[in-house]
């Protein structure tokens, strides 16, 4: 198995209304089978889903954690408003999305973009990789598997990677249940989140600063089985039990 | 940007005692700069970091969690042998190794082996990758990266993903300190695990079953600049903290 990973290049700073699936098919050729990992940022500002401080009003609640913080409240108040269940308030929040993903502030961004605006994460991501997908289809009348990507920390490791927070055209999980091992045995590990996998990949290839690539192909990766459950139900997560406010 | 990531096909169930570098360098070709990952169960294979459960003699500890948890004594002995700290035991064992790593059941397997054995993780997989680097460049004279992964499960997310345990020939951390972003404005996100990215794809590639793909290949990556410290300390560690029994 060999699988090409390509930066897309030429895309433009992203606007508000911007046909990203059209940019995106302007500065590259697909083939069947071909997995865009597109992160979140460009979907968002493509979207609008942005909001000037200026134009948030912070509660008393968004003030005290700003204060314990040390951060902006109306940016606080922003990404309270992005969160159905904030897990903890310090020394950051970590809230539950309404997709299910769990983030370092919600995901909510002040980088890379102009002036004093906040980016949020899309609040659907699935539907806007199947937006993605779609459109794509039909302007090129191929068939190709979409990622929607952000970056995020994790337990125990310093650093960010990539993750998936949205996808359309594959499962999220592929599944080895029922799969033997090398010499015949049942196999411990059964399930394996390839999109975030590929997502983190694709993060390596997009860079973090001002090298502005924010749309990867990958050509060859075939195709899997499995089942979409990438997020943990609040009672299998012991993890967010135990450490939550 | 583009990057090759290729499957090392035709090594073969790795022995103790095997050359790895050898078995490695006559399956594939090298330029300067590839970066190769390789599965930790082949590293351990060849070094016979194996015990045979039968020798195992669990201690009253062992007993008292394995009955709890519904698994082996022995196996769970095992797995309290290679911990330097028990964070949780309960519904698994979760917990740091001498390196830093901090995974379940220690990283412990009884997938992929003959017999009723189970294979550790290397107590120094850096060592591993450096030996592997070092001992690529004396049959070959070409330069190469190396990391060593493993399959591991995360907090919040279902699945499993590759991480690196070990790296060679380059940081493990990429570091946009300094950097601005497409505004010029002070970055927030500074540090990237690249490794893991890079880890996470090539398990993509290895998949878990009797696929038998230990050895991947990335053409095109590239050099970054960082450091090492890829594991948080106990102080910073909030999460491990917060679920410490």
């Amino acid at each position: 198995m060999s699988v090409q990973v390509t930066e897309i290049s030429g895309i433009p700073l992203i606007q508000k209304g911007d046909d990203l699936p059209m940019i995106i098919c302007a500065n590259t050729n697909f083939v069947d089978g071909d997995i865009i990992c597109v992160a979140s940022t460009i979907v968002s500002k493509s979207k609008g889903y942005i909001r000037p401080l200026a134009e948030i009003i912070p509660t008393p609640n968004a003030e005290k954690i700003a204060a314990k913080i040390g951060d902006d409240p109306r940016f606080i108040q922003g990404v309270l408003d992005s969160s159905t269940d904030i897990i903890i308030e310090y020394p950051f929040i970590l809230s539950e999305l309404p997709f299910g993903h769990i983030g370092v502030r919600a995901g909510v961004d002040k980088s890379n973009i102009e002036g004093e605006n906040i980016i949020f994460l899309p609040k659907d991501p699935m539907k806007e990789a199947r937006e993605i997908r779609e459109k794509i289809r039909q302007i090129t009348d191929i068939d190709i598997g979409v990622i929607v990507t952000d970056t995020c920390g994790r337990a125990f490791r310093r650093g960010q990677t990539g993750n998936a927070i949205g996808w359309a055209g594959m499962t999220a999980i592929r599944d080895f249940r029922g799969d033997c091992d090398l010499f015949g045995l049942k196999l411990e590990i059964t399930e394996e989140a390839v999109v975030d996998e590929i997502a983190a990949f694709s993060n390596f290839i997009m860079g973090e600063s001002n090298n502005g690539i924010p749309v990867v192909k990958f050509s060859g990766c075939g195709t899997w089985k499995g089942h979409d459950s990438l997020y943990f139900t609040e009672e299998e997560d012991f993890i967010r039990k135990a450490i939550h406010i």
